[in-house]
């Protein structure tokens, strides 16, 4: 089968002055790339009309799909509709439907329609409206010569909810892309390189139909199997063949099956067993709870914590002597044990955690360098430490920290 | 003068299959912006000969200068030097001098030179090196009819120290780019709006050599006022002559003059004045302390804080009564004026502040939707309490409920 190639445009003068990251074409490219379509070029050029009629020549040449973010709000500055409508040789026109629809967002807003917004209404004649139930820029099909050019809003959200609700699946249909399906296999502990070398000889013996690519993120490798073709039912077994092969090798490692992330899968297991859970926290300043309380309902197993910056905190809330503080240091296998018994029993709850570390840059010694980190995790049973050297970077050993607590809670309970 | 025009490549698969966000091209543009050198494009092309030469062909027609980034590694999959000799129709040679910073790095690493990094050192004959002092991979200078290229790894910090050292000055140098200068005022409690509604006849009455943006990014609203011409002085001047103006219009909602978050300047104030601070945080969850000891150096005003997520910790470890969070509920003044002085008066600081809200999606009622969030900032001497209603979104209350807390310190200290 002939790949299919999109073209990804995003347009405004923000993008090329640098003030904003462009996250759109990202998450554009991977869901394309979830049906099978290749992304064969990203754009970002400025609200000007020769640039923006450029790159619509270029990417009609060199792509079957033409996907453009931006450039469609109420005020002048904003010209993709106008060019569009040149690019395609036709008029912008009253579109009925398109009224009614930005007539009814404003009105559950409570708010009056604007002459400026009732513009948004007046689309080009050769375009196929598609509705944008969250916001007043609406979405723009056009078809030309067998190729597809679709326009969408640049706010995130918007754009999103258009590709997910409308364009993708439109797409799937317009160019019969095979039925593509995926497995990820969400891991932890170890790193992309030890992970491939471990998976090396099952790697090699993976069927054609399946492709594995390897996902690392801060604190985890994610594994994604795709399998393509034409029969569901025959992918899906391909696909729980290899994942039973591959299970056992990296058992140790997985910590889940899906996009959730560590910190919701550990919530949801707490939650289902009734357990509850009490941080304290020295080096990762409220960045472990953070991520903890980040879950909806997370109030359901975390109760609070303690931030314990101070040696004198540790001390009057953690019940570390200062003796033991002077003997062992504040960053010590000694010091973490005592937190995190001291939180689970202060904050009655069925676990307690404690994480300290050097965050850096200042602090290192030659024996406990910057990016050494204690943790412990305590419940009524019994007490796991662990201690990690990181990196020297202060904000990656805050965050690295906190994920090393998560997969030390995940390994004891 | 004529305006200098760049485009911006970042070549590698992962960037098409949305594997990865760039950021080097938001980072690079907004540095060209500050040398008044304006970006004209911004692409993103596979590690594919053919994408490559391509875009490079285009770009040449199009811009001044291009600037790359990626593909630059070791291995096979890594190609764009290649495609660069062949672009500019020359051959690959060792370079002598690469070859000593190459092997120079590797023994400052303790590790050997391996065969595959040796080929790092082989270079485009059309080229002039530019060193890497931070990784293996060299840049590349090329010039051609007057337009330059410049190759760089795809490794944000590494490209980011070949840009600020070598590149940039460079470029100043070859396009003998006016002299620019730039004054930011940051703003915090106002939003764009109403910001720009407040300084509009400031902004009119601006002379032409100075231009404003406005950078508006989460609880802030930056101010950058870019002044270009011949003579520093004068432009020293004329930026000054405004700032005086402006000052006074704004002066409530001005918190810096340089691109430091509030965070790091409210610490440097508390560390100047040899104040403490602790937090009592409920919605916020541990993100408000995240704030504050993501700075380097906190520990000198940041002692801790209780994330009291549970009422039981607001009563057990916040003396907030049991009968007062039954009356007044937990999202109220009363829970926050008491949670502020006691978390002050327990952790022994000079200050103490306190944040409870319902950060949504669930809990919200008519009276206290999602989004409710009470604040309270207490000293010996005062206690400084305010309520705000932010948004439906949970991750979005949190960090703006932590920022206004913020505001709310520097506004009382």
């Amino acid at each position: 089968m002939k790949n299919i190639h999109a073209d990804i445009i995003t347009i405004g003068d923000e993008l090329l002055y640098g003030q904003i990251t462009d996250t759109n074409s990202q998450w554009i490219s991977a869901e394309l790339d979830k049906i099978g379509i290749r992304t064969k070029r990203k754009s970002s050029v400025s609200d000007k009309k020769e640039d923006i009629m450029e790159i619509l020549a270029e990417a009609e040449k060199r792509s079957d799909i033409i996907l453009i973010t931006g450039g469609l709000g109420p005020t002048n500055d904003d010209i993709t509709k106008k060019v569009l409508a040149d690019y395609f040789k036709c008029e912008l026109v009253l579109h009925e439907e398109a009224l009614k629809d930005v007539t009814e967002l404003f009105s559950r807003r409570g708010r009056e329609l604007t002459e400026l917004n009732r513009g948004q209404a007046f689309l080009p004649t050769a375009c196929t409206y598609i509705p944008n139930r969250s916001g007043t820029a609406p979405g723009m099909w056009f078809e030309k010569n067998g190729k597809i050019f679709m326009s969408m809003p640049g706010v995130p959200y918007e754009m999103k909810d258009l590709m997910t609700q409308s364009v993708l699946p439109a797409l799937k249909e317009y160019f019969k892309t095979p039925v593509i399906i995926h497995q990820l296999v969400k891991t932890t502990g170890i790193g992309e390189s030890n992970l491939a070398d471990l998976i090396k000889d099952w790697e090699t013996q993976l069927p054609k139909v399946i492709k594995l690519a390897y996902l690392p993120s801060l604190g985890e490798v994610k594994l994604r199997l795709t399998a393509s073709g034409e029969n569901v039912d025959q992918l899906k077994i391909a696909i729980n063949n290899e994942l039973e092969k591959l299970r056992p090798i990296i058992s140790d490692y997985i910590f889940g099956y899906t996009d959730e992330s560590l910190e919701k899968i550990l919530g949801d297991f707490l939650r289902s067993k009734k357990l509850t859970l009490a941080t304290a926290e020295s080096c990762t300043g409220g960045y472990l709870s953070h991520l903890f309380t980040s879950i909806p309902g997370s109030s359901d197993y975390f109760k609070g914590g303690i931030i314990a910056y101070h040696n004198e905190i540790k001390t009057n809330f953690l019940d570390v002597p200062e003796e033991d503080l002077l003997k062992y240091g504040a960053v010590s296998e000694n010091a973490v044990t005592k937190m995190a018994e001291a939180v689970r029993l202060k904050m009655n709850t069925n676990i307690g955690v404690a994480v300290s570390g050097i965050a850096g840059p200042g602090g290192g010694t030659p024996e406990k360098p910057v990016g050494t980190v204690w943790m412990a995790y305590n419940d009524s049973r019994k007490t796991v430490t662990k201690k990690v050297i990181l990196s020297t970077k202060r904000e990656e050993n805050i965050r690295m920290a906190a994920y090393s607590v998560l997969e030390l809670i995940r390994k004891s309970i």
